[in-house]
């Protein structure tokens, strides 16, 4: 997806130029997952023009193994980002109808092939959100990577102005999560999704434990807004026993918040799959979370050691010399 | 509609970031008009967004006056502009699906209430290229026109890849031409549109006249091409007797060429509606085409006394001081 | 008047290039009133060349209308403004001497016309200050405004390297003073032009009320500066009979404080012209000048549901998707 | 003084940025001549803020020492440059009134002083038509120098929009060049100044020895433009006795044409100073001259071997590793 | 390599910010084969820092491999070009001492794993010159290439500022190009290289043929500067039997001649590994050097399809639409 | 030395373009003294080339005489600044090996001559860092500098990744320090030189004086990070008897913290060298360094009278019209 925002926290009707970015939740997660280290690939489909190979030009210079995605559809979805400041809050206009993901149809893809000699998939509930067709072909995904044992991770990702095709997240996203292992997502999206209530979000856990057993982990962050530029922010795991909670950061003078979630998801996931502990894990997600607020554009560009450093307690920004 | 455009001849797969011009064929026309100092407005259906306000807001700026357009549809039309050099060709990727425009259907612009005071009506073929409701609104707008008495022009404008409705041009644009007045276009979109061949331009012109007698004046552009930095280009003005051809301009260290010929089109229209003698029109209406490759974005921005100037013979690009 | 501001908060010794904004006071209120979705009218003097056109066009971009505009004068007054952070102060280079505004005379603009279907007409104190022509030409349209019904009110806009001509604001601030309606200033700028002191500023506008008995209407802001990046901010709004405070906003991380004034004031005129409640009126008011601190540029390009939301208690900047 | 162009060819209606350069005639003499290895100094009056110290701080970054300059005066002049291109002339607008130059008097600087260890002055037209006052310095200087056995070298300069001061050329130019040894002009700026006419550039040279018999020599230069951005242009040189023409330089995609007479001048008293041949000065200047139209800015900054390589021929424009 | 460039065509000493760009000779030709299609790995050595990776993440960006570079060494090269225009000649500042590549050795890389699977080795005479440790390595690998069966091809690419290390290239280069299939390089380089003088070219190839008879193809470019922005090229290509030589272009208006040989080299090795035909090898090379000159940085980022376009002839530059 | 900057807080692997600002310590230091007013000049070794005089360059526009100066050298010293922000620290790359400083050796520089005139000399350990010979070519210009009177301040400058060359500092700094008078330098980095522990630094600056009792002044600074752009900060002076601290300054919005040691040293010389008293000495140093931390690049530009009106307590950043 391409994300064109106006420099310099202009707003949309002073822009007389625009930053380029390639990003999108999936996206986002697999350039993060490279940065620290790991193996990532990533599979989309963008129209076969000069966009499209920018979008997958940018996620191979990062690292990541474009190998498996497909060219096909008529265009490549954009977002415009109005970046706020202060009391101003952002502004997004999304414009990704009738994507090369948006199209996407379920056989498009040779999942069995993608998947040869990969442990993990991960994928967004924006993908889900987007159409029915892409909807489709996210289900034939999970279930192909579940039967070749492939641990499979979502992030539910609500977006109230997308699911514009008709049917409700909870007739399409049960079905999903049955066949995965590690869940994303805030209580009310919970609510919405799979219609499960609580008092807390802890007592909403439980019950997503017990209505959907396949879970091993459900993970949330939660941010707290003083203002555009002044967040605070933290994060929580719960492996199926307990409940474990990250430090909360106070993130001041943010440079770009968007992608912190993915950066987050990319962080547990990153842990999870080297079987870190729980709270080491979930320390690890929220420090390399609050490290993209200081990073421009849809991607968490922090090294595995500078999240660490960050988790040590060096948040005093020294200059490495 | 929304151009953007890498900066400084780079392609797209380099582009960093884009800059933003808000243009469309009949906008450059108004813009133009504008700035030579007629009155002009523009009617058109943009999304009410920040996009595209920002498109109306453009105009304005310039002197158009965007009252009468509407809001409405769910995107603003998008085209990418990969601007050339030397003997790299230029690219566009045109993203227009959808549009506000593409949506327009007849009875959503009162065309009785916007003719009011008006005199002269401008359409392009582009319009009628991209739905065919979009058709449809133009001949409303059209006849209506017509009935209230307004002088029709219109520019062929034909661009191959769009026109992917189900319908052959000559299924909507015959109907159109029979209620125009100028006409601006070259033989083979003549033959496209109105299966009118000839051995050459001039017979084309003159079958065309008698296919369609309700037209006074048929006008066409011819550029040769050295290389993306470097044309030749000169004009030609069919009054229905006498066939008159411009001095042809040798266009060196060429800017922006994208508008050129909305550039002539508004500059035959301000020379018709005031009843110019046909040499002066096209050696105005082309003199204003050539400074318009001098000028970054869609419009022509040079004023009456600059075109005026070109005109006299002052190619020498001194300095005003 | 030309704004010329070093990017990215360089100083003027070290800018190789500098970002262009046509603001001024009175300027600056119109497009706040015309963003918020008024018909909003200006009324200047510039030069007829292409500066002084550029700065009509930026405000009829923003909705403004400048059909009462007159073209005149040797130069376009221009400022140098150099963006300061933190502890480091901005600082402004007038260069406005000489200006179409300045050399503007009593009967150069046919304020009869001006006025005809307005309702409202405001002026600062600005234009008083930088020539007596000017100041005799703000009375002759003062006069005019409230022989034709017009609601007038006034910025006082002190700046104390203005009134370099000869008289003391004393001598001319009164009989203009006498025929408004609704007064935007601080007590020290009372004392200075109008010989009214008190122990504090609710002592000072009851005096201003009694002395200028034609009044409505007395606002005031407050800023406290923590430094040039981080202020408090409150507004007061005196009716005759209470004095009513706004909220008081904490406004971080400051992108141009410029021009927050005319946002506030512009703001207040919004609400009063409607006969917003007075209380409603100062916390909207305050709420617009409090987003000015987000916009760069001398504009509040902020949207009546952008006020309406910060006033609502929206602080925390959240994206809009 | 301080020039003011919109970046990338764009029109002063279309920029939202300007460059700055701080230039002017005499300054970009001083600087071309300290590039090429002189040792130049450099007197005018600059206002006493950031904007007339910064003006100063660019000269004495390219190595023209500033110490004979004196602060004064209330603003700093400007103007702005729309760089032209193809056949889309440049325009200038000037806003110089009221500089510290135009107000600058007898008296005000201690020419005595400056002159001490130097030997050439070199004064431009320009100063003289900016104010009686400032033509009454220049005379000052220009008499002081002689009297301390300066060469005094002028350039004629005419802007025809200058000399605004009830003053007429003639009235102010001859006693000036009666106290000069080198000019620079062409035949109608000689005929405007001094009342002396010719068939040809030859006779008016020869009546201008006659007439002023303290002249050593009389340079022109010779612009032929086909666009903006493609010129040819010559020098030429006359002794008294002779006249010596440089070769012609074809100058295709210029860059920036502002300043190449002053480069011309530069390359002049360069080679005058060191008593080189008049056919090897002309031909010295000319090619200075030629290489600014490919520098931005107002000043030559080529090197003296890079002037020595183009004589030699070497205008292919090869790499230098 | 990185590159650093003043943007716009400023002098360094003009510059206040350098655009980044990460090159090098071996480097441009991979990435030009990629864009083409090929398959396309990059052995280098570059140091574990930031810059190194963004060396490396570029190449891959651009579809190369670089799979089998290694980290290591001090430092990145790094090149200072100012970029001349018209009869200003371009400069370049070198600073690649110590570099990575200059201090690879022998055994630091794993040639028989890097070429397992490989088809071509390609090497440049830059490698060789920056020290001998380089050298030595250039032929450890060429001597693995040929035992190996690939086809090795090399480009001379004199550079007389290098060869620093105190050998003469004619100690150096004969047993390197003993191992060599194809080779690219002018009448002076094999002169100094291999002490093979002729009449002209023609001679010199046929001496090389007979000094190097396992060369199976040397090939040649020929430039004419009119001036640093417009220039005629041509290629030539010798496959032991015949000289063929391509049409020569006329190209005006150059963005970036940097590259075009690698661009060339590129272009040969395409057509040769395809068994192209000797004509339409050296046509291809030279349509794509052609290209190079119009596109920004040092890779020739021109797709297979515009390559072809303009060996057909069509230089016009058209707008594909 | 060269600094190059991602703008904008972008990573070196996002970087499409760099910021050129030319410092280095000592460099910093006579900036911000000449800005204050003071008379300096500057001793370095740059290589003759055009980097080499942008660096002179630069200085000589702030008002630093770079007579002194010499060219030498294969190149300019150059470091890569990544600018943080928030809990991301910045990282430095330098890449200073085989500068003109770095090759500095005895007897290149006359500074007998250097320091005719002159008063007060300043080195920084930074230059004792990078090779034995510019260590010996330090204490070859201290000793100079002690025998002709001056007074000597030195900064100890502790840089853990340079000190490459096979000796540790406490081998060269303690025979430099004997001739020195002023002294800044924190606890950590005189352990390291001198072998001088204590219980805190009031102890450690106890026992410097008694070991080198020619000191008079030891100076330090002390920065607590909140996060990259929010420090406190405050400094330290002792005059062998008394020891005295500054206020401690709240530094949030940070724009640029580099050079801000070299701000204090500049203020604190600049207050020594009057004899200030040492209560106003350290707060002006520390007002100073203050101040730098809003200004981009390595110098404090601010002026004398910035700095004294943040020691008045003028936090507040208001606008000076």
């Amino acid at each position: 997806m391409l994300r064109l925002t106006p420099p310099n926290n202009l707003k949309f009707i002073q822009a007389t130029n625009l930053d380029v970015i390639y990003g999108g939740s999936e996206a986002n997660v697999a350039v993060s997952l490279a940065q620290m280290g790991a193996e990532a690939g990533y599979v989309t489909r963008v129209p076969n023009n000069d966009l499209g190979k920018s979008a997958l030009n940018e996620l191979r210079k990062y690292g990541v193994d474009t190998g498996p995605s497909v060219f096909g559809g008529d265009r490549l979805g954009v977002y415009f980002l109005e970046m706020g400041a202060g009391s101003r809050g952002s502004k997004i206009i999304y414009d990704r109808a009738n994507s090369g993901m948006a199209s996407l149809q379920k056989g498009m893809i040779d999942w069995e092939k993608v998947f040869v000699g990969a442990t993990w998939f991960h994928w967004s509930g924006i993908t889900t959100a987007v159409s029915p067709s892409a909807a489709d072909a996210t289900l034939e995904a999970v279930l192909r990577a579940k039967k070749m044992g492939l641990t499979v991770s979502c992030d539910l990702n609500h977006r109230a102005n997308l699911w514009q095709y008709g049917k409700h997240p909870n007739e399409i996203m049960p079905e999903l999560l049955k066949n995965c292992d590690v869940m994303l997502g805030d209580g009310d999206t919970i609510d919405l999704y799979f219609n499960l209530k609580g008092a807390d979000y802890a007592e909403v856990f439980d019950k997503t434990f017990k209505a959907f057993p396949n879970l091993t982990h459900i993970a949330m962050t939660a941010r707290k807004a003083h203002n555009a530029t002044h967040n605070t922010y933290k994060g929580f795991l719960h492996n199926g026993t307990t409940l474990f909670e990250s430090k909360e950061y106070d993130i001041a003078d943010i440079l770009d918040r968007i992608g912190s979630g993915d950066a987050f998801m990319a962080g547990l996931i990153f842990q999870l799959f080297q079987k870190g502990a729980p709270q080491y894990s979930v320390e690890f997600a929220t420090a390399a979370a609050t490290l993209k607020h200081y990073v421009h554009g849809d991607y968490n560009l922090s090294s595995l050691s500078e999240v660490e450093s960050l988790m040590k307690g060096n948040t005093g920004g020294r200059v490495s010399r």
